[in-house]
């Protein structure tokens, strides 16, 4: 069972970066309105909005869960809702929902869609560049900086390129790791060490987090593919059974299901010791280990 | 004719620009290096600069033409190289050629190509975020709050977004000056806003290159479209008479070949006039305008 303290958390969390989002993301005018429209399809109204969570938990551990993580995660969640769109494209994964509605290009069209992709981008920097979200000017440059690593060839970009090519060739564990490394866990892992920075940790603060961050985000894979194995397409909100029908392989086809969910434990157990040095500051991010690995959506 | 020092000029910053992207694209390794690849293939080896050129031009009207005007004006190339992997894909202009060579998603493959300029994109906002580029926080910082602005939705994206629906309805001149404004003309004018932020200039001097900016960036735009209408496609190096075939409103269309030709005379006189306050030192500015309304290519 989730707590009921946590759930109320992110649901916090939720709404704030709801409410940024709103605030930030154009209003539909002009001869291209239809982009604006496209934009907020995509951002607005949907998700966990698990990175800005962990932005602002992250923060929180050292009582910094002001606007500064609100911006930062809404950046976050800017560029993770950009890449959703990209990945939904024909060329790409050719899904047909996203968050329990059409995907981006087929409520709108393929040109649009890439488009409103590539404003989201800019936006995310935008708003974390400007001087308006009162944060210092090297706090801004910093997180700009970490962004666009764990957003680009490095990061995100670099996994989801290893992912296209994983179709039909199949991967072995080390291969799959490395490419959730790169395609989920570098935005993951930036959401986390933003938090580090807008709190200004020590140097054995941020270690632990990365650490953290890493078995967190092989946990949320692994949970992933389960779901896409076993979940109920309705309460999930996107299109499942992919992976099988792509011949992709996934955590659970190269270890076994079972593995798969003794894995999660592990990694659990792991990823939370490495929140020792927080106390109890850090109990939620440990029941947010618990939801990761026990979600059903 | 051009004048022999500004062609100089030109080269030199293109050689610079070059020199600085071979330094910061990644060098193919890894399971994703087709899309490292495929972003030196966006970016590399082509192209002329027009856009570094305007930031070291703007700079050095404050004697300011050093590794900040480098880093930023390849920082906006990234940005231009980018808008054209994805303009040219086939949900957008489908076009085969571009810079003499195929387009990237014909060298590579659609998923690629959206790829690799989601990465060019990530890239820009980094090198410029980057404390390693030896500039100060805050002009990191509003660098990239200027580029994003000029890159995303109320900008480039949203010229794009006019651009795309412009096709069959027949815009008037109103309308393809307010997408020439936002497809083109945001990045140009924010290369120079980049060289006066770079210069600290004063508050009129910003108003001075803005109208050389939007008269310059309007001019580039008509010369384009008498190139697509008249030029050598084996001199431009990409798909010409593509605006006659779509039924695209231009400004030759709309205003005639020979108004639209005179127009070119008249934003030179314009915008040159801009320049007055600077002086000797504006030269290579009033040089570059008459090289954007004679070129060839």
């Amino acid at each position: 069972m989730t707590s009921p303290s946590l759930l109320a958390r992110m649901q916090a969390v939720a709404d704030r970066t709801e409410r940024e989002l709103e605030r930030l993301l154009p209003v539909p005018a002009g001869a291209e309105a239809r982009l604006h429209e496209a934009m907020r399809h995509a951002a607005l109204g949907g998700g966990k909005r698990v990175r800005p969570f962990l932005v602002h938990a992250s923060a929180d551990l050292f009582d910094e869960e002001g606007p500064a993580a609100t911006v930062t995660g809404t950046a976050v969640e800017l560029v993770h809702a950009y890449s959703l769109v990209h990945d939904d494209l024909p060329a790409m994964d050719d899904a047909e929902l996203r968050r329990g509605r059409p995907a981006c290009h087929r409520a709108f069209d393929e040109a649009t869609a890439i488009l409103a992709g590539d404003a989201l981008q800019a936006l995310a920097f935008g708003i974390l560049a400007d001087e308006a979200n009162g944060m210092a000017a090297d706090l801004r440059a910093g997180l700009v900086t970490g962004l666009a690593r764990a957003a680009g060839h490095g990061g995100m970009c670099g996994g989801q390129q290893i992912d296209l090519e994983a179709e039909g060739c199949r991967l072995d564990l080390d291969a799959i790791t490395r490419l959730q490394e790169l395609k989920t866990g570098a935005l993951i892992a930036f959401s986390l060490d933003a938090g580090w920075m807008i709190g200004k940790g020590s140097t054995e603060d941020r270690h632990a987090l990365a650490g953290y961050g890493a078995d967190l985000g092989l946990a949320f894979q692994i949970r992933d593919d389960l779901l896409d194995l076993t979940g109920d397409p309705g309460l999930v909100g996107k299109d499942l059974r992919r992976d099988g029908e792509a011949e992709k392989a996934t955590f659970p086809s190269l270890m076994g299901t079972d593995e798969a969910r003794a894995a999660l434990l592990e990694l659990r157990a792991r990823g939370c010791a490495r929140l020792d040095r927080f106390g109890d500051r850090s109990m939620v991010l440990r029941e947010f280990f618990d939801y990761v690995i026990n979600r059903e959506l």
